[in-house]
């Protein structure tokens, strides 16, 4: 059996390699556009920051270690540039020599990934402006800053790649800027989960001006002018594009495969393509999300390995099925943990599902215990049926493991309340004996017995404006003086007891305190009191940072930001 | 309604608020025989230690806090010293008064907890031999340590406090001595687990004496000797009893509820006693196990606070059941992290179930970006049904990670081949693409596959023997010269395709590596070339830690040890 594989990074290079574990027989042949293979493409933001020093380090395996260990061929600058499905071969074009060929397969695997998006703007082809997908894209840009020296960057957009490039440009004294038209980085997260990654970038350095509109670079002199819609342009040294990527299928289309969004390859759950004896995995193809049951395309590495996997399974007789992606992800920025899995509120409700949410901040661990930090948690499940959807977390230690137990929950179809069934492990300098995540399975049980009533940030306007209302802080007078929402009154939670004649029986109460923890316990004794209170999920630390950052989204111009 | 509390601990003080929350009218009263309530048991040896400073950070909540909050009266320094279901009342005594009183009650909790288990042993009771349960034992040790400055100590006993406590007095720079009769300490691990805790000991300075028993205590002026079976004593300045704990059952027998294992309190999934508006919780009761389904003692924090919890809404009116415990925990040694869930190879096979196990290597984060290390996995699961029964893991950050994501995987009943499945979050200083959970599933879906046989260090002692097998070692040459097992021959890997036909094809091959994955690539090419192989789980530098610690355990006696 003869294997043909295009594209020898994650899906690709997973795929020979178990091939060859499970067929020693079979004629396994890569061709990788690049100079490399199988390398670290979630490295490569790190190389640019001296963090991985070592370029080697990134080149995880090379042809001639492949070729030893798996009797792998790993053509590397060499692009296949047609597939021919009918005669079941490809053409091939060795980039070194020029020369062109034809391979001829038994099995075909796609793996070509995705390739930056890069919208029709003038100037975007200048060297200056760069891109960090490929080894090369990287070496590149790390030469242009060792010899170029660069002092300010632009970066447009602010996905992974953006956020992890700009912190290591960052941490290298070069000054960076992020502009986007979307009013939020990172678009796995919902708008308030956000804020904190915006707080994080602005208290490094970074500038952000979202909500501002690129329409082309002109170089000026040694720097670049990024011209801005309505504004006025933003000069700097060097400018990168990271605003996402693109399924890079132009093969497949002009060999008829089916394509789905974004013109990615269509494939089902054995990873099949719609002409047979081809096969496809990465950034690629459309999967199928695992909590929504649509059609998505999830670009990251873990699902890109699993499916190459599968692949090599179902060529070699076996019966494997990709289950579908989660999505789930995580994101160091600085000195901040974010992550998600499943989906987010705002996508939620797109899909039109009924949805609801919790919000919490337990600490990473035991309070008592040096140098716990306190995490950030919103769980999204489905009202009613108390499925759960997904869920974001931003922190420091520990935000890590709660994604996962919560990935590991939504996996296996555990209902939102059985969050507090978890048995999870404790000791002080890991967790608490109640885990966040059981935390939040509490708080839903609650939501679920009708113990616990809230009310969210969105509803700030209508219940400021509600004249029937009565509003609350709970906190303690000194917190209350501090800051606080105007409009509320400071009645601390052990006093409440003592001031419910002051509170009128008719009106709804709308209750706040730091955490959420407090103002629980507060609507627990309105409650039983005759009155209808509600919670506000996240407390006053939550609406703090979100509308910390939404001021200053409004009233960052590019206006000041010049060289 | 009235409702008693007997002890005001995690489970009590957990359910004392809970019932608070769900019923604003009931009257609660708990009796706490020491001073303290709702205090941080698992912090205790970190406040010997100066990890934790501030005395008052160990107890979260006072009496007068609590009543502030949540009306609940605590009574300190009161005893319960009988129970009268038949009256419902329980017998009290002022421990600060000496006045006896009787208290009604409508509900009654008990939360009386376990105490340390004290063999009795000559000299035991004797004020230099310690335990840690209480806030005042640990007050009393501090404050011998303080003023007596011991430079030597002996703990009896290596369980999760023994160790911890070790630790935090070797930080104080006293000269640890851990001796007990079973010959490996944490008994929820399996020996060879265990053994990485042990070197990870040794390295920091703690001597072990492990299979030698302690048969009494004698004062010798300021020192104390601690007498051993058919050796010569310790001497110590100071000795800690961590053998175990007991459940402090008593009040309970007496009032003729039903017991269980170690006379702990029998209860239904609901947490109520075999008698009538008495329910019970945490250290004190026994649960049936999560994984096992059999009865069991499982004194940890996590499951205490979850009954407590579930007490509560089952007194005002709910109906949450306890699900049972899986014995997830987790413990910082020394630099160490060692976690576990589920039930380990040792007691699976005492409960008669057909087991397997795999035991894996990964680092906690991409190889290439900085900071990574190694950690040893341990996943047992039933033979040919795939029913994931637990998990070990020794290593560094990221361990209690993977540990929870198990814990949760056993937890939703995921068979162990679906841990290939589950979808993680990745990014370079928090995974890899393939995380070790995934890699985990990988290996067990190998052997599901008949893709993967192995051999376990167990049987090693038969394949020496075995004339008719063959021996490889496909490490490196270097890797092979450093060290290796007598009677491996070496073939590295990427060169066993070319020495072929130096193994005979009719005998079984037996091939290990550093960690596990280049033996498993060779038993690849090995089955595939007609050879019936199987590949070393752990791989050398499991053997090697493993037979390192054994033939120290073997070595090590009190002869030397002597001050």
């Amino acid at each position: 059996m003869k294997i043909v594989i295009v594209g020898g990074v994650a899906g690709g290079a997973t795929a020979a390699a178990r091939i060859r574990r499970l067929d020693e027989q079979a004629q396994i042949i890569v061709f990788e556009r690049s100079g490399y293979v199988s390398y670290a493409n979630c490295g490569l933001p790190y190389y640019i920051g001296d963090v991985i020093t070592d370029p080697e380090a990134l080149t995880l395996q090379t042809p001639e270690s492949f070729f030893k260990r798996f009797r792998v061929t790993m053509k590397v600058h060499h692009e296949v540039t047609a597939l021919h499905p009918e005669k079941k071969t490809v053409s091939v074009k060795n980039l070194t020599t020029g020369e062109v060929f034809e391979e001829s397969y038994d099995k075909l695997i796609l793996s070509p990934g995705a390739k930056p998006t890069q919208p029709k703007l003038p100037g975007i082809d200048m060297e200056k402006v760069f891109t960090l997908r490929t080894v090369e894209d990287t070496f590149r840009l790390k030469k242009y800053i060792e010899t170029k020296k660069p002092t300010s960057a632009v970066l447009a957009g602010g996905g992974f790649i953006g956020l992890e490039l700009a912190e290591n440009l960052k941490d290298l004294g070069i000054d960076v800027t992020i502009v986007q038209r979307p009013k939020q980085l990172m678009n796995p997260f919902d708008a308030d989960m956000a804020s904190f990654i915006h707080n994080e970038m602005r208290k490094h350095g970074v500038k952000l001006l979202l909500g501002h509109t690129v329409e082309g670079f002109e170089e000026k002199g040694e720097t670049i002018r990024v011209l801005l819609k309505d504004e006025q342009p933003l000069h700097a040294d060097l400018v990168a594009l990271a605003i996402g990527v693109t399924p890079d299928t132009h093969l497949a289309k002009e060999a008829g495969l089916q394509l789905g969004i974004k013109d990615s390859i269509v494939v089902n759950d054995r990873m099949e393509t719609s002409i047979p004896d081809i096969y496809a995995a990465g950034d690629a193809v459309m999967v199928k999300h695992y909590v929504t049951g649509q059609d998505a395309l999830i670009s990251l590495a873990g699902p890109a390995n699993k499916q190459g996997r599968i692949i090599a399974d179902n060529i070699c007789g076996g019966d494997s099925h990709y289950l579908g992606s989660q999505g789930s992800s995580v994101i160091k920025v600085f000195d901040l943990t974010a992550a998600t899995t499943g989906i987010n509120e705002t996508n939620a409700r797109k899909a039109g599902l009924d949805v609801d949410t919790v919000i919490l901040s337990p600490m990473n661990h035991a309070g008592y215990y040096p140098g716990g930090k306190v995490m950030t948690m919103k769980v999204v499940f489905e009202k009613n049926t108390y499925r759960l959807l997904g869920a974001q977390i931003v922190g420091y230690e520990g935000v890590d493991k709660r994604i996962d137990v919560l990935s590991t929950a939504i996996h296996a179809n555990l209902k939102a309340t059985s969050l507090q069934d978890l048995d999870l492990a404790y000791a002080p300098p890991y967790s608490s004996a109640k885990d966040p995540v059981n935390m939040a399975g509490f708080m839903i049980d609650n939501i679920a017995n009708g113990v616990l009533k809230q009310w969210h940030l969105s509803d700030l306007t209508s219940v400021l404006q509600d004249s029937n209302a009565t509003l609350i802080d709970v906190r303690t007078i000194s917190e209350y003086e501090h800051s606080h929402i105007e409009g509320f009154k400071n009645i601390p939670v052990d006093e409440l007891r003592d001031h419910l004649s002051e509170i009128e029986k008719d009106k709804p109460v709308y209750v706040i305190c730091q955490s959420g923890l407090r103002s629980y316990i507060a609507t627990r004794i309105l409650s039983q009191n005759g009155y209808d209170a509600y919670n506000f999920a996240g407390g006053f630390r939550f609406y703090e940072a979100v509308m910390h950052d939404r001021s200053l989204v409004e009233k960052e111009t590019a206006c000041g930001m010049d060289l």
